[in-house]
């Protein structure tokens, strides 16, 4: 999965991350945290990640955003998603996205729909029964992002929304992934 | 994990189920599915269950609960407890309880509060942050059983109710494992 897009005159891939990835992954991790106001909340460590997602049997998966750095010669890093498997016993294994994070700088190109659209593509590809996320009541781009592609909120409740992505909703948006 | 208990005159152990149970696993699922009178909503086969539980990088994983037959001079799986990671990335690892059954013939012997307790375990012994599960409205049993040992009840306001075990909720638990 080493795709690239072209957007705005720039181009991006889209790739799995790498335990070289950790570091940047993580700085995005707490950038997110950071623009939540929730900042004290992270209390994992870079060598919790680490040691959790890129291990033999790894707890999660990331895929990673990069933009060329034309001076360096080198990729930066632009967003992450995060993903983890879930599983019914009646109807099989599930995904998760735990977090979508694209960096301020990089916004506008299309990058966050290319990574949800490539979480969806590794669920098709697993035969997976949906994806799952979850997000707050207060974050109305991230709920008109999600609607937009074709997830369905399950509640309207409880401050939280679960947005489900059904096997066709996500076959559809894994039709998308460069 | 080898332990053994006794209970009413029998004993059980509880262990973590390799290949040679799904057979019996998935015999239980279906059993737990008719009970709920929901049968027809097993998709998954037996294969599936193999291949998703039983690969080098599982989804899920699942603790049996035996008990000896002495007229054959091996053991009878008794109930099982299915679970699989989840993962935050503020807060690290935590556990999510699928599946606890115990078949009718084994009830009230203690062997789905061990069960839980080691689920408990594992998730005390993994660093993680949390245990969490559902469970239905109308289960009236399951939801007292899970208050009785320290599950806050997240939700009441969607017929499926969110269970959660906090840190310290299931490490009493798990000192309570077998």
């Amino acid at each position: 999965m080493c795709p690239v897009a072209h957007s705005r005159g720039m181009k991006y891939d889209i790739r799995p991350a790498t335990r070289a990835d950790v570091s940047n992954i993580y700085g995005m991790i707490k950038e997110l945290a950071c623009h939540e106001h929730k900042a004290e909340q992270v209390k994992t460590s870079l060598e919790d990640l680490e040691r959790h997602g890129f291990c033999q049997n790894p707890v999660f998966h990331c895929l990673v955003a990069e933009v060329p750095d034309e001076r360096r010669e080198e990729a930066k890093t632009a967003g992450y998603a995060l993903y983890y498997y879930t599983y019914s016993t009646w109807s099989g294994p599930s995904l998760y996205l735990e977090d979508l994070y694209v960096k301020p700088d990089y916004r506008g190109m299309g990058i966050g729909k290319q990574l949800l659209a490539n979480v969806a593509k590794v669920g098709r590809d697993n035969s997976c029964v949906h994806l799952q996320l979850t997000v707050s009541e207060g974050n109305a781009s991230a709920r008109a992002f999600y609607d937009a592609n074709g997830g369905q909120d399950l509640t309207g409740k409880e401050g939280w929304h679960m947005i489900r992505f059904s096997r066709e909703d996500f076959k559809n948006l894994a039709s998308e992934a460069m």
